[in-house]
């Protein structure tokens, strides 16, 4: 017999940990899933990530995948994982998925919130999922100028490659800015592929657009010069939320998935 | 020269302190002020609050007030007091008020919302400022149910008096239960005055409506029987906030306050 594969979706608060990928001493989203894995299949287990989200980053939904022999409902493994997570970590859903489904190589995108707190003080009750930006930002401006970054570019001066290939271009597909009643900036960017720190210093760098510091032309330039040095500063990890990862339909789930 | 008398409203994340009230040796958020009002000062600053907030409660809006020498702006003093306080507790607006202003005695409503995270699997990035219900909860008739607790009433079976007087007769003057997109059931809740655990209690009498354990009837004859064993569980203090404290209009500002 096989053992079968199963796709998770994850919610985590990231504060605590030291990111999504296991470290030899520190604490990480990784290593505790594995860690509960262990006690209930009584074996350990590898859990693949679709994305490495860095020491701080919140997830909404993450995926990730491993691969076990388990003779029990979907539904039972997601209630023994959850009893045993520790509270800033939940399971929110498991599928049974083909053997070549695979968390990270087979995302087709993934999907980051930013939040930033746009007040003259700052808030405790925000300060755990936003970046606070004491002076008004010209949310408009940020929006307009975020544009120039959509479709396929080398984005070096955004991050560094990390997945083994030195190519530091990728496409983003979407860009939005909005602003609710209570000062909260929200940007949701989509995208085939992230560098690493991609998506805080785009934050960084188009909040200077926000602030006056910068223009649309500033970010253009930046984005062609592709020169780290250039780009604004990386905005806090607290700000930011992997909320989405899509895969194609086919390979998503079989039929008996929960 | 006599000291001035300041009002500020305080905002703050209440997971880590022992309530409001200054104790012994735990850490509460009174106590936090007193120390940082006591290093800007150099002297010893008695802080009064408007509502002794239990252990895990948070504030959007606490009102407190106290006596200091202070020959700058009102604006220093906030810069100063959020430059020292920690990142859980910070303070919005400072004004001077007259000396017969006092944060709880003046106090004409407070208003407390509380927030339920209604969906069958816990949240993590929710966790932190609500209670997880797993089981489906039927607003609507939460909602009817909590009007008869409108009006004045004796609620001794809701909570214990704190304020020195025996009397359990408090007036509620509104109470609504709303439902947003994201499973988030929020209750707000205005009165005069509130016993200890009232509101909590309050929510957790009423969510055994929502669960279809009692109905209207018998929440009235809880509330008639003025007795403690007979409501429902104390809500989880994580999904309470104290969101405002009305003072009448004349005692609220000099017009020199900021």
């Amino acid at each position: 017999m096989n053992p079968l594969r199963f796709k998770i979706l994850v919610e985590y608060d990231g504060t605590d940990y030291h990111g999504w990928q296991l470290q030899k001493s520190d604490q990480t989203v990784q290593g505790e899933l594995e860690s509960v894995l262990e006690r209930i299949l009584q074996v350990h287990t590898r859990v693949h990530g679709a994305g490495r989200t860095d020491a701080g980053v919140h997830a909404k939904g993450q995926v990730a995948h491993f691969d076990a022999y388990w003779q029990h409902s979907p539904e039972k493994l997601i209630r023994a994982l959850n009893s045993l997570l520790p509270e800033n970590v939940a399971v929110h859903k498991i599928d049974i998925v083909p053997q070549n489904f695979h968390s990270r190589h087979s995302a087709k995108t993934k999907t980051y919130t930013y939040t930033i707190l746009n007040s003259p003080l700052r808030s405790p009750l925000f300060s755990r999922y936003s970046w606070h930006v004491p002076a008004p930002l010209a949310v408009s401006l940020m929006n307009d100028a975020s544009q120039c970054l959509v479709g396929v570019h080398d984005f070096a001066a955004f991050g560094q490659a990390t997945d083994g290939t030195p190519s530091t271009e990728r496409e983003i597909l979407s860009c939005h800015w909005t602003i609710d009643h209570s000062s909260l900036l929200k940007v949701t960017i989509r995208g085939t592929g992230f560098l690493r720190y991609m998506v805080r210093t785009i934050v960084g760098t188009v909040t200077r657009i926000g602030l006056g510091k910068s223009t649309l032309n500033g970010l253009i330039s930046i984005l062609e010069s592709r020169d780290k040095n250039r780009s604004g500063p990386t905005a806090p990890a607290r700000g930011l939320c992997l909320t989405e990862v899509e895969y194609p339909d086919l390979i998503d789930t079989f039929p008996n998935g929960s």
